[in-house]
């Protein structure tokens, strides 16, 4: 592709990203809630407004009355005001977010009294990274009702998943317990940005067998995201943080496993 | 314990259940999606009633437009009618539900284009079960928008991660994609069930380090499980289901490592 096309290109990918709304029957168009789910966005760009006890509270309570497998709520919530994020990590609560929330898959605490999944360690994983999403995305849904965004982060910061073992350490966690990411929450400043492209209901739904994969559809969704990531990620690009996560990765990986599978990471 | 002592913890337990409701600020008591989100409930008792063909579009496009690490989207929806459903599994959706979508964690897809994770299955696992949970929340409270209830199935009927291999083979799934949750859907038969027993935020919320576990609250908890389950779970009890998961946990556990780390199942 020469440089000509492949500017046309990218204004094609840029003219998708902005014309890219929820698409649902004009019928619906009236429900206040759907459309707040359907219109919530991931924020990077925080007022220095506080976000009022109670609402924090709220927030937290959606989290707490999450579903979970067997009921067992594997999860734990490690909160944060500006301040102690401050004392804990030595920067501030990126993109100047008000409160902060690690959200960790808890295997340990209910295995206290109740071991419902003995040397199934994968199993047990899984169910509680299964768990302590729903309760993220309630809690995340919970804000929204209040007027409050939030994003959920993964590395930025070394907030999640990537950096599990420093997480680990500074929050004095037991085996067992996996932080997955944590979840910036503040009143939005400026206008809420575009939705990262998303793939069609024709590649990620389907009936019967699983379909085929379009690649023509695939490679466009590429294209659309390297074009957005600088509008929605300002001071970053799309091949930059994919860096980041090469160089991070394998350790992450390491990591992981040993917290997973135990010290000596046998998985038999 | 003697007969007459257990007969009345269990009543204590009993009187707990019925009386947890959500904790918020009387403050925030008139936000109509914060009420809609802290008492959704697993609803395992459907009408016939059908959920219309917009209704449940606009589920699948709030599953569609949830979150997700480094936009990757990790999720596939597979979608049942009662008809399809029956065709693929030769029994009813689950508690007469009309609806019903297997939550992939789909790390199949996005690969053909984009591969994030290079050689660290156990992450790329994690981040795809994360964002298709994120999904299915997502569904999980648009439905409840919309006056639709529904229950996340990771067992019953053979639904979820406990039987990945066994819904992998039906669906034709390829290398990456596990199967987690079926959230079935309908509109709700008789009154709400009671909300199973959840725990205090003492035990599941902490400030600086990871607190020691409260072994009395965690046992009251368990007791209010036992005795809460078969409220909510007409049929079954909170042991015949605890029976049920010893018998297939250790298949579901080496299925899911081939399935996460490929056929020899080598984790370095």
């Amino acid at each position: 592709m020469d440089r000509k096309q492949s500017l046309f290109s990218a204004m094609i990918s840029l003219a998708r990203i902005i014309k890219g709304r929820p698409r649902i029957s004009p019928a619906l168009d009236g429900n206040a809630m759907l459309q707040t789910i359907l219109n919530r966005r991931s924020v990077r760009a925080f007022q220095a407004r506080s976000i009022p006890e109670e609402v924090f509270s709220a927030i937290i309570e959606a989290g707490r009355l999450a579903p979970s497998t067997v009921n067992l709520q594997t999860w734990s919530f490690a909160i944060f005001s500006p301040e102690t994020w401050q004392q804990s990590f030595s920067h501030k609560i990126p993109f100047g977010g008000n409160r902060a929330v690690i959200i960790i898959a808890d295997t340990y605490r209910a295995k206290q009294v109740l071991n419902v999944f003995p040397d199934c360690p994968l199993l047990e994983h899984t169910v509680a990274v299964m768990n302590a999403s729903l309760a993220a995305m309630n809690m995340n849904l919970a804000a929204e009702a209040m007027g409050v965004s939030s994003v959920m982060l993964s590395e930025t910061g070394r907030t999640g998943l990537l950096d599990a073992n420093y997480i680990r350490t500074k929050l004095n966690l037991p085996a067992g317990a996996v932080p997955l990411m944590t979840i910036v929450f503040g009143y939005a400043r400026g206008a809420p940005p575009p939705m990262p492209p998303r793939l069609p209901v024709t590649q990620i739904v389907f009936e019967g067998e699983y379909p085929s994969t379009d690649r023509l559809v695939m490679e466009s969704w590429l294209d659309q995201m390297v074009a957005g990531y600088n509008i929605s990620h300002p001071g970053s690009s799309f091949a930059k943080q994919l860096e980041v996560y090469q160089r991070k990765i394998s350790q992450a990986e390491s990591d992981l496993k040993e917290i997973v599978f135990g010290k000596n990471g046998d998985i038999d």
